[in-house]
């Protein structure tokens, strides 16, 4: 039995996306779950009756699984992430990680200010022993199955160490919450020679290769991504420093917008389009776990639809059942290295 | 009246692909412009009769605006970069830029080792004033029209000076030889505000933003590249460390490959994708100048086909007629600021 918080004030499209989402999430998650929306009380119950009184007598049925959690203040999308500790603490996100902290929630989950969420979750549920800062795992498509990038925004200068250590939780990720087995673990570079790349992405290579307990591949490079292969094969994992992780990513979101520009020149139909560029829908693949933490604290897209925020919930509780952070705070604890930045 | 150096050893395909090339320019450059074909003598001869033989009388009434130029050496793919410099002084590379120092060539074309390439260039024909390392502007087509983006894989550890230079060398790159008036000049980072990036980027907003004669338009994101614009209007440069560049460039060109993967599945024809990616092929875009260096040096992809080293020999003529290497040094000497890496 779990408990999903969904920060219902978070998003572009809150409350009425993020009400939408949990509602579909109802329907597919198993009837033990239940799921708790925190928001402001009155605007969350009027939004939840008005889509209630306009859905299918299956999806009414489901509602006594949603909870109402009062939280009297909102993150703005435009304000600074301290603001999720010092200057706003009932907001949305700080009440549903405190749920957490006081073991009456199981995962949370938003579609708000990302580094309000990241700053507030670090705050309140804890980063594991050995770690300085949490990392965000996304999943990219690829042509084969997709591949975790990772850090993909949290951190723009990393040190070798932090590399390292990404590649330790992006590892448990890959197992717990996609079911890899023994993932395989890729260096993003600019040649897969070992001493390819630049200070921090070589020294990082040769802590990798000698760790011990990790599925390291060696050097990938930029077209390796997008076929989530490369020559010596496949890899489930991809290491990277923030600014690097977060240019790619944005630059990939922008890939089927640009195919439509292309193709559109070229007489193909749109649903040939849509089919072929539903793989490349991030909405899809739900949200990004916020690695490195004590607990469980999902990161969805400011743009979430209610399909989107369906599938992060998902996420959640995937990465909740499975453990993962139990599981990457054993791994962390078996091995000797630790943050130097 | 030009004389373009091209390496005819140079490339995964070359002799073929060189001298193929070179008869493909010479049906399109203006008849007094001239080719120097720089390798073995021997070897380049016999090709190039082979495929005299195999030509129309068209191609063959122009091949005496050919020239073999011998070079005893060649500089393999797996090279380091020193053998350019040290290890092979008559190689085919060294031969032809040496042309250049000695006033008897006005560009040199190659589709060889690039790390070789660019030490050869650095060391022959030197750094203009105020800078310590050359940088690669590559042309990313975009929905719009190409982007410059550089450095795209010359250096991987940039300062925020560096970054700075980066500006102005590719500003006079997308004036002269794109023929962009006043171009649009952006920094890559991970948000649109002054305050987002890594140390080294934040550092080179507010130097860019002080800068004078420099159209600077501010941050851009990962999203706006193939786009080749942001909310704030377009840009026609984009302005990145080389290790960024480099993952960015490689992924791109990963995407015509990934798209025929999509694509294959929803039904779409070969020609309409043959229509759709020909705007995504890199060929099309010939080669990339080497900024910064005394000279001309234009850097085409290992890969090359006989199309892309003619629009590299292209390219090479518009650098040289444009006199974009003395137009950088004019500019640099007008600024007070240089490298402090």
């Amino acid at each position: 039995m779990a408990r999903i918080a969904l920060d219902a004030m978070g998003g572009d499209h809150a409350p009425a996306a993020t009400i939408a989402g949990a509602l579909l999430a109802l329907q597919e998650l198993a009837p033990e779950h239940g799921i708790q929306l925190v928001g402001r009380a009155e605007v969350v119950r009027a939004e939840l009756e008005a889509q209630l009184a306009a859905a299918t007598s299956a999806v009414r049925a489901q509602a006594h699984r949603l909870t109402i959690v009062d939280a009297a203040e909102v993150i703005e999308m435009t304000d600074k992430p301290s603001v999720a500790i010092r200057g706003k603490p009932q907001s949305s996100m700080a009440v549903g990680l405190r749920l957490q902290v006081d073991g009456q929630s199981d995962a949370f989950v938003s579609a708000g200010n990302t580094g309000a969420q990241m700053a507030a979750t670090t705050y309140l549920l804890k980063l594991h022993e050995g770690l300085t800062r949490p990392a965000i795992g996304t999943l990219f498509p690829s042509a084969r199955v997709p591949v975790v990038v990772l850090d993909s925004g949290a951190n723009v200068d990393c040190s070798a160490a932090e590399l390292v250590q990404f590649a330790r939780l992006g590892a448990v990720y890959a197992e717990d919450v996609l079911g890899r087995r023994n993932p395989a673990i890729a260096l993003l570079s600019v040649g897969e020679e070992p001493e390819k790349g630049n200070a921090a992405v070589k020294d990082a290579h040769r802590e990798l290769a000698a760790a011990s307990g990790l599925n390291f591949v060696g050097n990938v490079e930029g077209r390796d991504v997008p076929m989530g292969a490369c020559d010596r094969g496949p890899f489930d994992v991809v290491v990277c420093d923030g600014f690097v992780g977060n240019v790619l990513l944005k630059f990939y979101e922008s890939i089927p917008r640009l195919i439509s520009v292309l193709l559109g020149k070229s007489g193909v139909s749109k649903d040939q389009l849509a089919l072929a560029l539903g793989g490349l829908d991030y909405a899809a693949h739900g949200g990004a776990p916020l690695l490195g933490v004590k607990g469980v604290s999902i990161i969805c897209h400011g743009k979430s639809s209610p399909e989107a925020i369906k599938n992060g919930i998902l996420v959640g509780l995937r990465t909740a059942e499975s453990r993962m952070s139990d599981h990457i705070g054993q791994r962390l604890s078996s091995t000797s290295e630790g943050y130097s930045a």
